[in-house]
């Protein structure tokens, strides 16, 4: 039996998805702070049948590429941005099914209050929030939460795990599920006996009290991750239900889903239950002839200032400045060994070409994948089998285009060839998503967490 | 020309507005948690040309009565309690022109992050979000927080007026109002010379770096105030542009109203310019007969335990235990003579009349009006007239049932008398409620700190 092809589309809610792409006709992304544009958005997702919508978010600038947030800001690179989490109420009323995961930091605020966000979404949608943890990786967005510097990474991890042992305890045993009686004769909204205290003294953090958002229908909602480094990768291993992926080639893929799945199996989970959403930027359109002559267009519109932005922020190479040797290492790990030839040809004192890295990157680093229905059908059939992902993250160069002709003519291709959704699944978004239960599963450590407070749910 | 009376209605994102009518079976406020119950609300208001609907909000447990949290949640006095920032998307998607204020305290977040908040419910709402700044006074809350106790409240005012000082910085100097220029043919989406660092160093936060959503139509969104000490009366003349009050009488209003004023014009703003909403609660009907059979009904749902919770919150007494004559100061103060005669000649040891007590405050200790259309409006012009305020903050005794009784019955005999609006004004909240501009006046401090920074808006 195939494996169903999980899709999610990503984007950020702000006025660009591209470099430079905010100039093609085809691109909207401007209206983002219009509520219309995103509820057509989130229709056709579920017109589609996709699972969800991720938002990215970023809480600061990106400044290593000329060791400035000039180009970030002059090129409109994941700035402005918008607090993604508002979005997702408005799109919720008008949605019955899709999913909504959203990236939100453990580095800058108290559990708490995060957990009390993410509680009210998952109750507001019926349980369709999906979080995607990180641990922040900008100096900029430390800055304006008050800090010198950013803290450093072992220590965002720490802060994170400790961050999740606060959460879970919140959401998993503060109340128990039948802790809301409503008994009218005898004038009890509350059985008190089933609230609870979770009394966590810890290093980061101490909180005292109970949730004041009672049981929602996840209670914790779907977990994502998408830390790629070594603690990256064992804290997914631990938490993650699903994790995001920024890698190049399908090999690296595989490499990053199989060491993952290994750490989660080591951590006494089942290896099968982590799900895996590496990105694909998809150019497609009725056939390949119109795919290459869309991704002729697209090209023309890219913006070599705004594509060594997201590349500097992704590497921490600034490509400005930054010498041969590192840049030889990112083009090697980018599977670019064309690249890597002409820099290593070139003279002593010669630049790489920066029109041609310009040009490979343009749409990223991740998956581009150009062609008709049944060309980028066939990829994806191949990439799920070569790797063992379990979905996409469908990234777009003009919104919401590039996610429109992915509905309109890939989809409908997978549908046919019986991998992918053409109905949603009953239940919360971890139903739909995992085929589980509505709650976390009992090898999860919020599960652990629950059990060792020994609370009904 | 007599000024027109402006109305808010006040809720919680929680499952009951007045204690034990949660068990009325009029009552529908357990359905918070769907967002249809909302819109069906926010419907209603609009229909009736209520200038906003107003959140408050909890970040912990009432716990003075009894000394424990118990009684809170088995009323479930403002606890379960959602974030009511989240239903503010999913209400301005239904409406046009409804105003939404939210509750968000100053003492346990960092500016950056808020300020983003309200930006992106300002964009969102095309800019028809309010703040009601509070800086908190649960120990409960702080414990949640990761506090050991509650900060003192000098010092929560201090990082309070703090806070704005960096809020008003990242919401009106940061973005020129014409940088974003989407400059195709030059490939530039922002001016960046109109973007600036905030770069602030003070006492309680040191905040470098620009904001991360460009401006709002109200950039700082319009602000409110509920505090009544003496520091929080010098708060709210400084920064309220409207003030919430939950005064027992028409006499303590008019007090703090003027004493506010005064101060504000000290301050050199314009004191017309702040605007007051006394809380009112109305029981009414078709006529007069029928209000007194409604309030007959609610009053037999009143619960005595609920009704203690809140008023050892509001006024800090345990009324389970604390002494008479801080009692009686309270009862003095709420202008209870009747009560604090018989308190006075009770026999030692004896207790006061808690059922006579509950009953006097069962549904809250500011102005409860019951009556039919014109014994209401009546009412309603006389208060305006002897006090000064501006309009009221309309509480609900059952959800929504209070508020539609109001919107039918007494809404339309002041339109008939010409005291509140038929339509709205165009433009933004502080433009529908206050007449004034889309952004805060040129005597706010906020307009004070964009002059000193020289940036064009």
């Amino acid at each position: 039996m195939t494996k169903r092809i999980k899709l999610n589309a990503v984007t950020v809610n702000g006025p660009t998805v591209s470099p430079g792409l905010w100039a093609h006709p085809d691109d909207r992304s401007r209206e983002y702070r219009d509520l219309q544009y995103w509820t057509d958005i989130a229709r056709t997702l579920e017109a589609a049948r996709f699972d969800s919508l991720f938002f990215a978010d970023m809480l600061g600038l990106y400044d290593v590429y000329r060791a400035s947030p000039a180009p970030a800001l002059e090129q409109a690179i994941q700035v402005p941005i918008n607090d993604p989490t508002y979005l997702i109420p408005a799109l919720a009323h008008v949605t019955e099914n899709l999913g909504f995961a959203v990236t939100i930091s453990t580095t800058y605020e108290q559990p708490y209050p995060v957990a009390r966000r993410l509680s009210t979404l998952d109750q507001l949608t019926g349980g369709r929030v999906g979080w995607n943890i990180v641990t922040s990786n900008l100096p900029s967005a430390a800055r304006l939460y008050g800090h010198a510097e950013e803290i450093p990474a072992s220590d965002r991890y720490d802060r994170a795990e400790e961050f999740l042992d606060v959460a879970y305890k919140l959401w998993e045993t503060s109340w128990e599920d039948d802790a809301e009686i409503v008994d009218k004769a005898g004038k009890r909204y509350v059985d008190i006996d089933k609230v609870h205290d979770i009394g966590h003294v810890g290093t980061h953090f101490s909180v005292y009290g109970t949730h004041t958002v009672q049981p929602t229908p996840q209670r914790t909602p779907f977990l994502f991750q998408a830390g790629s480094s070594e603690r990256g990768r064992q804290f997914a291993a631990t938490h993650a239900e699903a994790v995001f992926l920024n890698t190049p080639t399908a090999g690296a893929t595989k490499t990053i889903i199989d060491d993952i799945r290994r750490r989660a199996e080591d951590a006494g989970r089942d290896p099968a239950s982590v799900l895996f959403f590496p990105k694909i930027t998809p150019i497609t359109g009725e056939n390949d002839e119109a795919a290459s002559a869309r991704f002729s267009d697209f090209l023309s519109y890219s913006n070599k200032e705004g594509i060594f932005t997201l590349l500097g922020a992704w590497t921490g190479l600034d490509f400005s400045t930054s010498d041969d040797s590192r840049k030889i290492a990112f083009l090697e790990r980018a599977d670019q060994r064309g690249l890597v030839e002409s820099l290593r040809r070139k003279q002593p004192g010669a630049r790489l070409d920066v029109d041609e890295l310009a040009n490979v990157f343009a749409f990223g680093t991740s998956w581009l994948s150009i062609g008709g229905p049944e060309k980028l059908a066939d990829a994806i059939e191949e990439y799920i089998e070569e790797t063992g992902a379990d979905g996409f993250n469908v990234a777009s160069v003009v919104q919401p285009s590039t996610v429109a002709e992915f509905a309109r003519h890939v989809v409908p291709e997978l549908q046919r060839r019986g991998r992918v959704q053409t109905e949603y699944q009953p239940g919360t978004y971890r139903q739909k998503i995992s085929g589980g239960d509505a709650r976390v599963r009992a090898d999860h450590p919020a599960a652990a967490v629950a059990l060792q407070a020994g609370v009904s749910r």
